[in-house]
């Protein structure tokens, strides 16, 4: 049984086998219904469009039944914890939950956002781990406090799409927002880029590292593809020869949970840390790409998201079909 | 490509084909399954029962995949207008939002009510447009702030249900209820009844006329079909030799946004404007009609709504009936 | 026409035949879709995890298109009285809102619990009755105030599977919970229970008896079927002698509604009402069975939920394969 909660678990092979798939059902070359009969559940802790209908309509494509479980308003409300006395606002344990859906359905997708309030518990992935150790059915990421790993794999597609068998230069650049957000799409775009060998400059303002032990990782892959791994902390010189700029916003973990302290870091960062004609100019004719949704004239401007370089809706239409060929793989 | 907006983009030619194929299709006479395949969104901007139950039901027996989508507790949150800086409350553009979804599935159904705040923003539904203007795929309309064309069509189809080559005197009547509600409804039922040139009068209070440009055009399909167009403020008098009264309470576009003013303005009418037997008995032995939700011995007194003169139940079925008819027909 | 309301509705042989019928489709001796092209309604006016799923699976399963509506924040907007002036804050009577679903569907599910206010008219099941009134086509249980027939019937599956044709006595145990419960799941299984001709034990504190007219009812079924029936205030003696043992919280209709005096009345009961592992051993090394969710450590022990006795997860897999068989039954 194979659960697909971070690309990590997977080979650089693996992963171009799903991508290549990925392209075929794109292209309209897979006629089998892998899932026909079967029931998948996708369970929310948080809201969803983008990912809810894609989907939605992977499990359909792929002749299943997608069952939604919203724990919605009461978000939150499943215990992970072991020995613990329930008395509180928790009504069940994991532990049923996720046994009694395993007699129900042949696999589970399951979103759970960082909740932005204990960087050293969050980390650790607690909730989405939970699930899948107690699982009997495969368990999918549909994006967790550390991972999206479906929106990284996509992301690569969309690269692998522009750029084919050439190595591109990736910037994954922060960008402001007026709020801190969580660092699953960072992370999981970088780890995949590094993965996948393609070289890459993380650029970010001081005070926004992403996770150590995770860069160390990325390090170790990079060098194992002997592609470049870099840092920057200048918004502007960051796209100095680069080929595909990934913008992204996330909070600062040394302000975890301490809303105003990082507020007042990430106010200053306003005009500087947005991606806008002349920062592209300095690259190499590169793509924009963001996972969607985005704050226009804040983290991007209209003239660059609207410009033929922005495949921001490729990347957006590439989630169904990388879910499809890898749900297909992992159930097969 | 084509959406379905509004009626009023439909010829009267068009409109009788549709009910004449939703005719068939209540009687059994259609097998195929043209939406076979496909997926189909419906967006919820606002909660609903009735629509979503046809809706998903007609796509459904239409051989097709709905997919939900609710803005629910995050309504409103994505953005409209143009050239704007994203920093507020909205996350997301209807731009982005529209693209993507044009590339999963084969059709968008929107729900965007009135928020009865701005009458010179609503009146030209400015969410709705912006969704059609920016999709790829044919846009319907679940109601937005000026039209409810389904809800119309099935009120058409429950007419000629009826009265058949008959040409009814359709009585449209203003009703009381607690609070203001949207123009949508009698918008398009009265738009819808001109266009299929039937004899239309609409009674209501002062304070309480529909859109004046709205008004004009009926008046053009009035004069073009040689029927008659007529208004009233005689609650009792407005009964005199009609065949169909069609009840439907709807706030004052003079005080929209002002709610106090508004209840000063309605709340002498509550006796007064109530659907009751005698005023039914001023009618040529007329049907009545409504579009439910209703409140019972508010709008209507329960011995009309119970009566064998009362269609209501009829017009909500045909809803599942008019939206198989018309959905293939667009997406064919 | 037939409802699924309460199992008092259908005899022992119906209900036997039920089982049977469901642990066929358990070992996948079921081939046929017998729900194929048909759409069935599922009215929640509580939230559900299980229940949804498992629902929403069965009908797929069985060929047909579960149809979702929650009434959620607007619970209990729906108005059930006769001959009212509906100016309050109810939008539509269920009289409507259940002869629309008939022509849309060809059965209505529905979840509506107890609001826990007022005993004299929740023990009615007065929204349950009204829609099973007005409706058109066949209506199911999926919890009301008084009665959870699918829980219930889960369960008698689940001791069947354990017991086959012995004749097992089974201990009803009320158990510690922070809050007070309905009594829908306790008066079920109790009921079923006695249906089935097993032996019954029901233990609880004083205060926290269950309804008169059900308990004479249960008296007369135990009579019948040359069962016993009796009651315990003792939470360890309860124990001697039995062979399965059902935990379940639940609420005093002494002081429905009135959290507060509940409150002095539950608290003191709290070390003493939790079925731990000693309590077991005086038993015939008895299986655990509990209707989920449960808190742990709260009804019962880690040690106890966590032993090869524990049946919970056979009984929530139970409610899939037992619906199906009801569904296909009253549906055919």
């Amino acid at each position: 049984m194979q659960h697909f909660l971070t690309t990590k678990d997977y080979s650089k092979t693996q992963l171009q086998a799903f991508i290549d798939s990925a392209v075929r059902l794109k292209n309209g070359n897979f006629y089998e219904k892998p899932l026909a009969g079967k029931s998948v559940a996708l369970v929310f802790f948080n809201p969803s469009l983008r990912t809810r209908a894609s989907m939605q309509i992977a499990i359909y494509e792929l002749g299943g039944n997608p069952v939604i479980l919203e724990t919605g308003s009461t978000s939150w409300s499943l215990e992970y914890r072991e020995n613990i006395v329930m008395d509180g606002n928790k009504t069940e344990h994991i532990k049923e939950f996720v046994r009694v859906l395993s007699r129900y359905v042949s696999a589970i997708g399951v979103r759970c956002f960082a909740t932005l309030e204990n960087w050293e518990i969050e980390k650790t992935d607690p909730v989405l781990n939970a699930i899948a150790g107690y699982a009997e059915v495969p368990v999918f990421n549909l994006e967790s406090a550390m991972h999206h790993p479906f929106q990284a794999m996509a992301d690569m597609m969309t690269l692998k799409e522009r750029f084919g068998e050439k190595r591109p230069k990736v910037l994954l650049t922060w960008a402001f927002h007026p709020k801190p957000l969580p660092m699953a799409v960072p992370n999981s775009f970088a780890l995949a880029a590094s993965q996948m060998g393609f070289d890459l400059r993380i650029a970010h303002p001081g005070g926004y590292q992403l996770d150590k032990q995770l860069m160390d990782e990325i390090q170790a892959f990079a060098k194992e593809n002997n592609s470049t791994f870099e840092f920057t902390d200048d918004p502007d010189a960051a796209f100095d020869d680069i080929d595909a700029v990934y913008a992204k916003s996330w909070g600062s973990n040394l302000y975890y949970g301490n809303y105003e302290e990082e507020a007042r870091l990430r106010k200053p960062l306003k005009d500087k840390w947005i991606v806008n004609e002349s920062k592209m100019a300095r690259g190499n004719d590169p793509v924009f790409m963001h996972c969607l949704p985005v704050r226009r004239n804040v983290v991007v401007t209209d003239s660059v998201i609207d410009s033929p370089n922005s495949i921001v809706i490729d990347e957006a239409e590439n989630r169904l079909h990388i879910q499809k060929a890898i749900l297909a793989e992992i159930l097969k």
